[in-house]
Protein backbone atom coordinates (compact mmCIF):
# COMPACT_ATOMS: atom_id res chain seq x y z
CA UNK A 1 0.00 0.00 0.00
CA UNK A 2 2.12 3.16 -1.66
CA UNK A 3 0.79 5.63 1.02
CA UNK A 4 1.56 3.35 4.08
CA UNK A 5 5.15 2.45 2.42
CA UNK A 6 5.30 6.62 1.87
CA UNK A 7 4.80 7.64 5.35
CA UNK A 8 7.24 4.87 6.69
CA UNK A 9 10.19 6.64 4.42
CA UNK A 10 9.07 10.01 5.34
CA UNK A 11 8.21 9.71 9.16
CA UNK A 12 9.76 6.15 10.10
CA UNK A 13 13.38 6.25 11.89
CA UNK A 14 15.87 3.19 11.42
CA UNK A 15 17.91 2.32 14.61
CA UNK A 16 20.49 0.18 15.47
CA UNK A 17 19.72 -3.15 15.87
CA UNK A 18 17.16 -3.70 13.19
CA UNK A 19 14.85 -1.29 14.70
CA UNK A 20 12.28 0.90 13.42
CA UNK A 21 10.52 3.76 14.95
CA UNK A 22 6.77 4.41 13.37
CA UNK A 23 5.68 5.87 17.14
CA UNK A 24 4.95 9.32 15.43
CA UNK A 25 1.99 7.99 13.66
CA UNK A 26 1.80 4.45 14.11
CA UNK A 27 2.16 3.04 17.36
CA UNK A 28 2.26 5.28 19.94
CA UNK A 29 0.92 8.12 17.97
CA UNK A 30 -1.41 7.14 15.64
CA UNK A 31 -2.67 8.81 12.62
CA UNK A 32 -6.20 8.11 12.33
CA UNK A 33 -6.90 9.03 9.15
CA UNK A 34 -3.84 6.91 7.71
CA UNK A 35 -5.10 4.13 10.25
CA UNK A 36 -8.61 4.43 8.61
CA UNK A 37 -7.19 4.33 5.07
CA UNK A 38 -5.52 0.86 5.93
CA UNK A 39 -8.53 -0.39 7.64
CA UNK A 40 -10.58 0.21 4.25
CA UNK A 41 -7.71 -1.89 2.16
CA UNK A 42 -8.11 -4.76 5.02
CA UNK A 43 -11.67 -4.49 4.55
CA UNK A 44 -11.21 -4.47 1.23
CA UNK A 45 -9.01 -7.65 1.15
CA UNK A 46 -10.75 -9.81 3.34
CA UNK A 47 -14.67 -8.39 1.99
CA UNK A 48 -15.94 -12.10 0.72
CA UNK A 49 -14.03 -13.73 3.50
CA UNK A 50 -17.42 -14.14 6.39
CA UNK A 51 -14.90 -12.62 9.13
CA UNK A 52 -16.95 -12.80 12.21
CA UNK A 53 -14.32 -11.42 14.67
CA UNK A 54 -10.97 -9.36 14.59
CA UNK A 55 -8.03 -10.65 16.90
CA UNK A 56 -5.20 -8.47 18.02
CA UNK A 57 -2.99 -8.44 21.09
CA UNK A 58 -2.58 -5.61 23.74
CA UNK A 59 -1.32 -2.70 23.00
CA UNK A 60 -0.01 -1.09 19.61
CA UNK A 61 -2.34 -3.13 18.12
CA UNK A 62 -5.69 -2.72 19.22
CA UNK A 63 -6.40 1.12 17.50
CA UNK A 64 -6.01 -0.56 13.92
CA UNK A 65 -7.90 -3.01 14.78
CA UNK A 66 -10.88 -1.58 16.59
CA UNK A 67 -10.75 0.83 13.74
CA UNK A 68 -11.47 -2.01 11.10
CA UNK A 69 -13.65 -3.73 13.10
CA UNK A 70 -15.61 -1.29 13.16
CA UNK A 71 -15.56 -1.03 9.56
CA UNK A 72 -16.32 -4.38 9.26
CA UNK A 73 -18.69 -4.55 11.53
CA UNK A 74 -17.59 -6.75 13.59
CA UNK A 75 -16.75 -7.46 17.55
CA UNK A 76 -13.16 -7.01 18.70
CA UNK A 77 -11.20 -9.17 21.06
CA UNK A 78 -7.64 -8.33 22.13
CA UNK A 79 -5.68 -11.15 23.67
CA UNK A 80 -4.23 -9.75 27.20
CA UNK A 81 -0.34 -10.42 28.07
CA UNK A 82 -1.04 -11.21 31.58
CA UNK A 83 -3.97 -12.68 33.60
CA UNK A 84 -5.90 -9.49 35.34
CA UNK A 85 -8.42 -9.43 37.92
CA UNK A 86 -10.90 -8.79 35.45
CA UNK A 87 -10.30 -11.99 33.81
CA UNK A 88 -12.57 -14.84 34.61
CA UNK A 89 -13.04 -18.38 33.95
CA UNK A 90 -11.44 -20.44 31.39
CA UNK A 91 -8.94 -19.16 29.45
CA UNK A 92 -7.52 -20.33 26.26
CA UNK A 93 -3.53 -19.28 26.23
CA UNK A 94 -0.41 -19.53 23.98
CA UNK A 95 2.91 -18.04 24.70
CA UNK A 96 4.85 -15.67 22.21
CA UNK A 97 8.58 -14.33 22.82
CA UNK A 98 8.92 -10.61 22.43
CA UNK A 99 12.66 -9.42 20.94
CA UNK A 100 11.78 -6.09 21.17
CA UNK A 101 10.88 -6.83 25.06
CA UNK A 102 13.21 -9.74 25.47
CA UNK A 103 10.87 -11.70 27.43
CA UNK A 104 8.40 -14.21 27.32
CA UNK A 105 4.54 -13.49 27.05
CA UNK A 106 1.56 -15.50 27.27
CA UNK A 107 -1.31 -14.47 26.08
CA UNK A 108 -4.43 -15.06 27.13
CA UNK A 109 -8.21 -14.86 25.42
CA UNK A 110 -11.18 -15.93 27.72
CA UNK A 111 -12.92 -19.09 26.37
CA UNK A 112 -16.14 -17.51 25.97
CA UNK A 113 -15.14 -14.43 23.67
CA UNK A 114 -14.26 -17.12 20.48
CA UNK A 115 -15.42 -20.41 19.62
CA UNK A 116 -16.05 -22.59 16.73
CA UNK A 117 -19.02 -20.57 15.38
CA UNK A 118 -16.30 -17.55 14.58
CA UNK A 119 -13.88 -17.03 11.73
CA UNK A 120 -11.81 -14.54 12.93
CA UNK A 121 -8.97 -12.13 11.13
CA UNK A 122 -6.22 -11.22 12.83
CA UNK A 123 -4.68 -7.82 13.22
CA UNK A 124 -1.31 -6.31 13.97
CA UNK A 125 0.65 -3.84 13.81
CA UNK A 126 4.09 -5.27 13.02
CA UNK A 127 5.07 -8.98 12.06
CA UNK A 128 8.62 -9.74 12.25
CA UNK A 129 9.19 -13.80 13.41
CA UNK A 130 5.79 -14.28 14.01
CA UNK A 131 5.26 -14.95 17.54
CA UNK A 132 2.26 -13.09 18.49
CA UNK A 133 0.46 -13.94 14.97
CA UNK A 134 1.49 -17.45 15.26
CA UNK A 135 0.30 -17.60 19.08
CA UNK A 136 -3.11 -15.73 18.30
CA UNK A 137 -3.78 -18.68 15.60
CA UNK A 138 -2.70 -21.60 18.12
CA UNK A 139 -5.73 -20.10 20.55
CA UNK A 140 -7.84 -19.72 17.48
CA UNK A 141 -7.65 -23.22 16.82
CA UNK A 142 -7.54 -24.54 20.43
CA UNK A 143 -11.29 -22.16 20.32
CA UNK A 144 -11.71 -24.17 17.34
CA UNK A 145 -12.42 -21.05 15.32
CA UNK A 146 -11.73 -20.64 11.65
CA UNK A 147 -8.65 -18.28 10.77
CA UNK A 148 -9.66 -15.70 7.86
CA UNK A 149 -6.72 -14.71 7.42
CA UNK A 150 -3.93 -12.07 9.07
CA UNK A 151 -3.25 -8.66 8.46
CA UNK A 152 -0.43 -6.71 9.19
CA UNK A 153 0.27 -3.04 8.80
CA UNK A 154 4.14 -3.39 8.55
CA UNK A 155 6.36 -7.14 7.96
CA UNK A 156 9.98 -7.23 8.00
CA UNK A 157 9.54 -9.70 5.00
CA UNK A 158 13.08 -11.16 5.67
CA UNK A 159 12.45 -12.14 9.13
CA UNK A 160 10.71 -15.58 8.63
CA UNK A 161 7.26 -14.39 10.98
CA UNK A 162 5.01 -14.25 7.08
CA UNK A 163 6.70 -17.79 6.01
CA UNK A 164 5.51 -19.54 9.25
CA UNK A 165 2.18 -18.18 8.66
CA UNK A 166 2.20 -19.03 5.28
CA UNK A 167 3.43 -22.54 5.69
CA UNK A 168 0.41 -23.15 7.91
CA UNK A 169 -2.19 -22.61 5.21
CA UNK A 170 -3.30 -18.51 6.75
CA UNK A 171 -3.86 -16.16 4.27
CA UNK A 172 -1.79 -13.29 5.07
CA UNK A 173 -1.36 -9.05 3.77
CA UNK A 174 1.08 -6.78 4.74
CA UNK A 175 0.21 -3.94 3.55
CA UNK A 176 3.49 -2.44 3.86
CA UNK A 177 6.73 -5.47 3.24
CA UNK A 178 10.13 -4.32 3.95
CA UNK A 179 12.58 -6.48 2.12
CA UNK A 180 15.83 -4.82 3.86
CA UNK A 181 16.60 -2.37 6.76
CA UNK A 182 19.93 -0.99 7.90
CA UNK A 183 20.97 2.50 8.91
CA UNK A 184 22.92 2.68 6.20
CA UNK A 185 20.81 1.87 3.40
CA UNK A 186 17.53 2.78 4.69
CA UNK A 187 14.47 1.15 4.14
CA UNK A 188 13.62 -1.32 1.08
CA UNK A 189 10.21 -2.48 0.35
CA UNK A 190 9.73 -5.72 -1.61
CA UNK A 191 8.31 -5.39 -5.07
CA UNK B 1 -26.36 7.67 27.83
CA UNK B 2 -29.53 5.03 28.28
CA UNK B 3 -28.07 3.07 25.60
CA UNK B 4 -24.83 2.08 27.37
CA UNK B 5 -26.54 1.68 30.52
CA UNK B 6 -28.84 -0.53 29.25
CA UNK B 7 -25.82 -2.86 28.24
CA UNK B 8 -24.30 -2.12 31.69
CA UNK B 9 -27.32 -3.90 33.15
CA UNK B 10 -28.11 -6.71 30.39
CA UNK B 11 -24.34 -7.95 30.22
CA UNK B 12 -22.19 -6.23 33.30
CA UNK B 13 -21.31 -8.73 36.14
CA UNK B 14 -21.10 -7.52 39.48
CA UNK B 15 -18.34 -9.41 41.54
CA UNK B 16 -16.78 -9.36 44.94
CA UNK B 17 -14.99 -6.36 46.34
CA UNK B 18 -17.13 -3.51 43.98
CA UNK B 19 -15.57 -4.89 40.40
CA UNK B 20 -18.01 -4.68 37.37
CA UNK B 21 -17.04 -7.16 34.83
CA UNK B 22 -17.89 -6.03 31.20
CA UNK B 23 -15.01 -7.45 29.44
CA UNK B 24 -17.74 -9.05 27.11
CA UNK B 25 -18.52 -6.00 25.21
CA UNK B 26 -16.49 -3.27 26.85
CA UNK B 27 -12.93 -3.90 27.43
CA UNK B 28 -11.79 -7.10 25.94
CA UNK B 29 -14.51 -8.16 23.50
CA UNK B 30 -15.19 -4.54 21.89
CA UNK B 31 -18.67 -4.16 20.52
CA UNK B 32 -17.59 -1.83 18.19
CA UNK B 33 -20.78 -0.48 17.24
CA UNK B 34 -21.33 0.42 21.07
CA UNK B 35 -18.64 2.16 21.00
CA UNK B 36 -19.16 3.89 17.51
CA UNK B 37 -22.32 5.52 19.38
CA UNK B 38 -20.27 5.93 22.76
CA UNK B 39 -17.66 8.07 20.19
CA UNK B 40 -20.36 10.14 18.48
CA UNK B 41 -21.53 11.30 22.17
CA UNK B 42 -18.08 12.26 23.38
CA UNK B 43 -17.66 14.28 19.74
CA UNK B 44 -21.05 15.59 20.12
CA UNK B 45 -20.15 16.83 23.53
CA UNK B 46 -16.65 18.18 22.81
CA UNK B 47 -17.69 19.31 19.20
CA UNK B 48 -16.78 22.97 19.67
CA UNK B 49 -13.53 22.66 22.38
CA UNK B 50 -11.10 22.81 19.31
CA UNK B 51 -9.94 19.35 20.59
CA UNK B 52 -6.47 18.53 18.60
CA UNK B 53 -5.47 15.36 20.06
CA UNK B 54 -6.79 12.55 22.09
CA UNK B 55 -5.06 10.93 25.46
CA UNK B 56 -5.87 7.12 26.65
CA UNK B 57 -3.52 5.16 28.70
CA UNK B 58 -2.64 1.16 27.20
CA UNK B 59 -4.30 -0.61 27.04
CA UNK B 60 -8.26 -1.04 26.90
CA UNK B 61 -8.81 2.59 26.61
CA UNK B 62 -7.23 2.23 23.58
CA UNK B 63 -10.74 0.89 21.52
CA UNK B 64 -12.90 3.77 22.65
CA UNK B 65 -10.14 6.90 21.54
CA UNK B 66 -9.34 5.27 18.29
CA UNK B 67 -12.96 5.16 17.74
CA UNK B 68 -13.08 8.99 18.85
CA UNK B 69 -10.37 10.54 17.46
CA UNK B 70 -10.90 9.00 13.66
CA UNK B 71 -14.12 10.54 14.07
CA UNK B 72 -13.29 13.99 15.46
CA UNK B 73 -10.79 13.71 12.71
CA UNK B 74 -7.50 13.97 15.10
CA UNK B 75 -4.58 12.20 16.32
CA UNK B 76 -4.59 9.72 18.91
CA UNK B 77 -1.56 9.20 21.62
CA UNK B 78 -1.55 6.21 24.32
CA UNK B 79 0.79 6.51 27.35
CA UNK B 80 2.61 2.97 27.88
CA UNK B 81 2.62 1.99 31.07
CA UNK B 82 6.34 1.30 31.00
CA UNK B 83 9.26 2.30 28.82
CA UNK B 84 10.31 -0.47 25.57
CA UNK B 85 12.93 0.04 23.37
CA UNK B 86 10.09 1.82 21.11
CA UNK B 87 10.41 4.54 23.43
CA UNK B 88 13.18 6.69 23.04
CA UNK B 89 14.16 10.59 23.82
CA UNK B 90 12.90 12.44 26.59
CA UNK B 91 9.63 11.25 28.01
CA UNK B 92 6.35 12.99 29.97
CA UNK B 93 5.96 10.77 33.18
CA UNK B 94 3.65 10.49 35.96
CA UNK B 95 2.25 7.78 38.59
CA UNK B 96 -0.87 6.24 38.69
CA UNK B 97 -2.06 3.40 41.62
CA UNK B 98 -3.98 0.92 39.89
CA UNK B 99 -6.29 -0.77 42.42
CA UNK B 100 -7.48 -3.25 40.13
CA UNK B 101 -4.14 -4.53 39.40
CA UNK B 102 -2.49 -3.50 43.01
CA UNK B 103 0.77 -1.97 41.81
CA UNK B 104 1.74 1.19 40.93
CA UNK B 105 2.19 2.47 37.33
CA UNK B 106 4.43 5.49 35.69
CA UNK B 107 2.05 6.58 32.66
CA UNK B 108 4.71 7.54 29.79
CA UNK B 109 4.52 9.78 26.50
CA UNK B 110 7.26 10.90 24.46
CA UNK B 111 7.62 14.80 24.67
CA UNK B 112 7.57 14.98 21.30
CA UNK B 113 3.54 13.90 20.91
CA UNK B 114 2.71 16.45 23.67
CA UNK B 115 2.87 20.60 23.03
CA UNK B 116 1.67 23.93 24.09
CA UNK B 117 -0.24 24.28 21.01
CA UNK B 118 -2.16 20.72 22.08
CA UNK B 119 -5.70 20.85 23.10
CA UNK B 120 -6.39 17.58 24.53
CA UNK B 121 -9.15 15.17 25.53
CA UNK B 122 -8.56 12.35 27.85
CA UNK B 123 -10.64 9.20 26.81
CA UNK B 124 -10.67 6.17 29.13
CA UNK B 125 -13.15 3.44 29.76
CA UNK B 126 -13.41 3.66 33.30
CA UNK B 127 -12.38 6.11 36.07
CA UNK B 128 -13.03 4.94 39.86
CA UNK B 129 -10.36 6.63 42.28
CA UNK B 130 -9.12 8.92 39.37
CA UNK B 131 -5.37 7.72 39.71
CA UNK B 132 -5.02 6.93 35.40
CA UNK B 133 -7.04 9.89 34.65
CA UNK B 134 -5.22 12.68 36.88
CA UNK B 135 -1.64 10.66 36.12
CA UNK B 136 -2.68 11.88 32.10
CA UNK B 137 -3.45 15.12 33.41
CA UNK B 138 -0.37 15.31 34.94
CA UNK B 139 1.21 14.63 31.93
CA UNK B 140 -0.55 17.21 29.90
CA UNK B 141 0.39 19.70 32.52
CA UNK B 142 3.92 18.94 32.25
CA UNK B 143 3.72 19.23 28.42
CA UNK B 144 1.71 22.72 28.65
CA UNK B 145 -0.85 21.35 26.44
CA UNK B 146 -4.59 22.69 27.40
CA UNK B 147 -6.75 19.98 28.81
CA UNK B 148 -10.42 20.16 26.81
CA UNK B 149 -11.70 17.43 28.86
CA UNK B 150 -12.50 14.32 30.15
CA UNK B 151 -14.19 11.25 28.51
CA UNK B 152 -15.11 8.27 30.41
CA UNK B 153 -17.59 5.13 29.25
CA UNK B 154 -18.11 4.11 32.81
CA UNK B 155 -17.68 5.97 36.15
CA UNK B 156 -18.22 4.94 39.45
CA UNK B 157 -19.36 8.07 41.24
CA UNK B 158 -19.11 6.83 44.49
CA UNK B 159 -15.15 6.38 44.49
CA UNK B 160 -14.40 10.42 44.49
CA UNK B 161 -11.96 9.99 40.89
CA UNK B 162 -14.75 12.46 38.84
CA UNK B 163 -14.70 15.17 42.01
CA UNK B 164 -10.71 15.18 42.21
CA UNK B 165 -10.83 15.51 38.19
CA UNK B 166 -13.51 18.62 38.65
CA UNK B 167 -11.70 20.14 41.79
CA UNK B 168 -8.41 20.62 39.27
CA UNK B 169 -10.97 22.73 37.07
CA UNK B 170 -10.88 20.15 34.54
CA UNK B 171 -14.28 19.43 32.23
CA UNK B 172 -15.68 15.42 32.90
CA UNK B 173 -18.63 13.71 31.13
CA UNK B 174 -18.47 10.33 31.73
CA UNK B 175 -21.42 8.20 29.85
CA UNK B 176 -22.62 6.21 32.40
CA UNK B 177 -22.09 6.84 36.20
CA UNK B 178 -22.94 3.91 38.86
CA UNK B 179 -24.33 5.31 42.01
CA UNK B 180 -23.52 1.94 43.96
CA UNK B 181 -22.95 -1.57 42.97
CA UNK B 182 -23.03 -4.80 45.16
CA UNK B 183 -23.94 -8.61 44.32
CA UNK B 184 -27.06 -7.76 46.83
CA UNK B 185 -28.57 -4.54 45.30
CA UNK B 186 -27.15 -4.96 41.66
CA UNK B 187 -25.80 -1.59 39.49
CA UNK B 188 -27.59 1.67 40.71
CA UNK B 189 -27.14 4.53 37.97
CA UNK B 190 -26.90 8.60 39.43
CA UNK B 191 -30.35 10.10 37.60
Amino acid sequence: MRLLEQRIISDGIVGENDVLKVGTFLNQQIDTELMSRCADEFCRLYADSGVTKILTVEASGIAIAAITALKLGVQLVFAKKSVTSNVSGSVYAADAYSYTHNHNNTLIVPCAYLDKSDKVLIIDDFLARGEAVNALADICDRASAAIAGVGILIEKAYQGGGASIRKRGIRLESLARIASLDIKNGIVFED
